[in-house]
């Protein structure tokens, strides 16, 4: 059960807001109703905050519960509306010991303040309508990100792009909504009509829309919580090589012996913002020995979970009754073939893997060719995102990603009524439908249980 | 050899002011002559803040070499003098994530700010005449204050007790040798003449006034560095019984066998917001064994070093002739006796003790009661410190100490000089070297080594 207190903006809450540790400056925050009048009974400036401009940087002294002075500190305060919180928030800016703080953070709680929970300053500026759920999380994107290109799609999203594209769908949505409803209703009146081709075009165009939304949340889940590349293949053929390879160091054992990886090893890199996790597995062939088959079966799972398959095959052997079956198994999941061992005799070309497999993408290669490596990470980051992608990608998450997958699934069952002409309420209830998941997505409409699931991964301060 | 940029006031440092870490908030401080112009360049608001009021904390982007924005920020400046380091000073609060913290960081200095070194805000607020050498000092001491009574008396210090004391014994001697001087040059003149003992009864003053303030820096200084307390006494007195009872806890072992506590163990508590340490030595006698020796030659040094010496003797034991020694060296140093093993039958009383040693003070105890090892610590405390002296403390390192000792020595030995009838030139020269210290100890006067010195204990961001 929640606390009571989680969703309740009456209170005032207090939080440090800057990382612990010994620093020049920290921040104890405070937001809520009393956030002023407490702030007034620690703070002492030539004027109380109340008499200050919002916004406007005081010097005064912060004073302990006999009054006397602790720290010379800044004390500023913003009013509601216009807040981090959209409530009145007032920061004190102490110098960043770890006693003075504290000392700071307690005396607000005992003169009401209660201390916040992770996240509830940002939950804050969500419950009182300030920024939308997806603007909610992507702050925490913003904080995490671990490259340039995770940062730039997480402030994009925070200031409101991923959004904005969003709302444009729900208001098409509306449009087409409204006017078919219209239509159903007053048949007769003089409504603009909506011709079912106009409506198979509109919905089309939202449709696509709305696939070009969910890849670019696809691109900036990549970007901050990278790609899973399994690499799968028959023992022997040099997988832990090639593994070695990618990852430009030894870390697996590299030896000749069938089955030696027996356990998945994972490794990552990154290479254009993304960050790419590679996983070994153990070599995919029936066993009898009981630890060689747990290996077995955790790369069974590695395979069907990963984002992407790297199937290395040996090319100076033929191939196996085992790795053909692969071939036609590996057909239903994205994924790339490498013909390993180059730089020795062959006897599989790229022309008989093709014949085999002719919409793969195939390379020939040795885990020895510092080229062809480099090439080979090009091509899985390629064989995911376009490259232009990487620039405009939205932060999401896997929540967020599924309901919009939710949304174009209501948009394309309305436009298969529509063509199967079916009665038009049908396509009316999908795309009512439709928008039920957009506003959770916004958090328009959403439940306490989601609510504290999400702002629970957040930092306290925050 | 210092770099030449050290004491450069003309170019631009940066530098991230808050504590290492994920959370809600990270600030990047810019402060020099080009602050505005640099942070113009990252900083995208609604107005620039040039055309800003200083002190107004505006929102909005950060943004990345290419025009890109990577965050949601608010930008404040300070305006020169009335600012942190005296100089112009502006703000990024950006999220305070790990990369986008730094990444800021780095887009100012790409803008040609310099990274500062540790310490060089303060270091600036002191070069420019916003603080002095106390105030800058007391800086880190509010940082790394470890009790409420360590704040109080940093925060005490910071914000110019220290110097205003010391300042108007400034003002007293120049006033005097002034009034001297005069004296000396026109002897017929209607100058107003300073009798033998007006100038007597006004040196007086001023020695009693220094020597409170040096307490009180001492005070200031115990509970920050806490103070040492060596445990002596002859091997099987129970030196480490009693060293686990002030401690509560087990962390000697304590045998019976002669000579066990070879090295010195240290152990500290904080009473009354004083850290104590101390020091279990090994037993104080002569010894052939090598090992032993060592134990005892370190034992010496820690009974020199210590602020204090608790000498404990078995009250069910006559004293050996080393130990009648041991009463004759305590003499000359600050110490307590502690006349253990109450719980047995006894063969020395305390008037014994008092007979050989009649100034000094002297309690009775047994290692297993807890209200005399209270009382212990108690004594301890209040054999260093008046009670009241621990809430007027002022925040001094060594060499703050050390300087106000020679302030001292000077005006004694002008006194000294006054009495004995030296000539008045003699008293004067005094009283201008003790002007002298003060110009060091306020840093009106300073070398660049001793100032490196001094900042460079600060964190990076101060």
């Amino acid at each position: 059960m929640l606390e009571k207190s989680f969703l309740n903006l009456d209170d005032t809450i207090a939080s440090i807001s800057t990382a612990w540790g010994e620093a020049g400056i920290a921040i104890v925050r405070l937001s809520g109703p009393q956030a002023l009048d407490i702030a007034e009974k620690a703070f002492r400036g030539i004027k109380p905050l109340k008499d200050t401009p919002p916004r406007y940087m005081r010097n005064g002294f912060l004073l302990d519960e006999r009054g006397a002075p602790i720290d010379e500190v800044l004390g500023v305060w913003f009013r509601s509306p216009k807040s981090y919180t959209g409530e009145d928030v007032v920061e004190i800016h102490c110098h960043g010991g770890l006693l003075v703080a504290s000392k700071c953070l307690e005396l607000l709680i005992a003169q009401g303040a209660r201390l916040a929970e992770p996240g509830e300053f940002t939950q804050r500026a969500f419950l009182n309508g300030r920024i939308d759920l997806t603007q909610a999380e992507a702050v925490l994107g913003v904080i995490r990100a671990k490259s340039d290109e995770a940062l730039l799609s997480a402030a994009r999203t925070l200031r409101g792009e991923l959004s904005a594209k969003v709302n444009s769908i729900y208001d098409s949505l509306l449009n087409i909504s409204a006017t078919l409803e219209a239509n159903l209703d007053f048949p007769e009146e003089d409504i603009p009509y909506l011709s079912k081709d106009d409506l198979f075009q509109s919905l089309n165009a939202i449709a696509l829309n709305l696939q070009d939304v969910i890849y670019r949340c696809k691109v900036g889940k990549a970007l901050r919580d990278g790609i899973k590349v399994a690499i799968v293949g028959r023992p022997n053929v040099g997988k832990s090589s090639i593994f070695n390879a990618l990852l430009e160091e030894t870390r697996a054992i590299v030896t000749p012996i069938p089955g030696t990886t027996r356990d998945i090893i994972e490794g990552s890199i990154v290479h254009k913002g993304i960050p790419i996790i590679f996983m070994d597995t153990a070599g995919l062939r029936a066993t009898d020995d009981l630890v060689e088959t747990i290996g077995v079966s955790m790369a069974q799972k590695a395979l069907r979970e990963a984002d992407l398959r790297l199937w290395i095959i040996d090319g100076s052997e033929q191939l196996t009754k085992e790795e053909i079956d692969m071939a036609m198994e590996l057909k239903n999941h994205s994924h790339i073939v490498a013909i390993n061992k180059a730089d020795i005799p062959q006897v599989i070309s790229l022309e008989d893997v093709r014949q085999m497999l002719p919409e793969s993408e195939i390379m020939v290669l040795s885990s020895y060719d510092k080229e062809a490596i480099r090439e080979l990470k090009e091509r899985i980051v390629k064989k995911l995102f376009k490259d232009s992608a990487i620039n405009e990608g939205f932060n999401a998450t896997a929540r967020q990603i599924e309901t919009l997958k939710s949304v174009l699934s209501c948009v394309e069952n309305s436009i298969s009524s529509l063509v199967s002409g079916e009665p038009q309420d049908l396509v009316a209830s999908n795309l009512l439908e439709a928008r039920y998941h957009i506003d959770r997505l916004l958090g328009r409409n959403f439940d306490e249980d989601l609510i504290h699931l999400i702002f629970s991964q957040f930092c306290v301060g925050k």
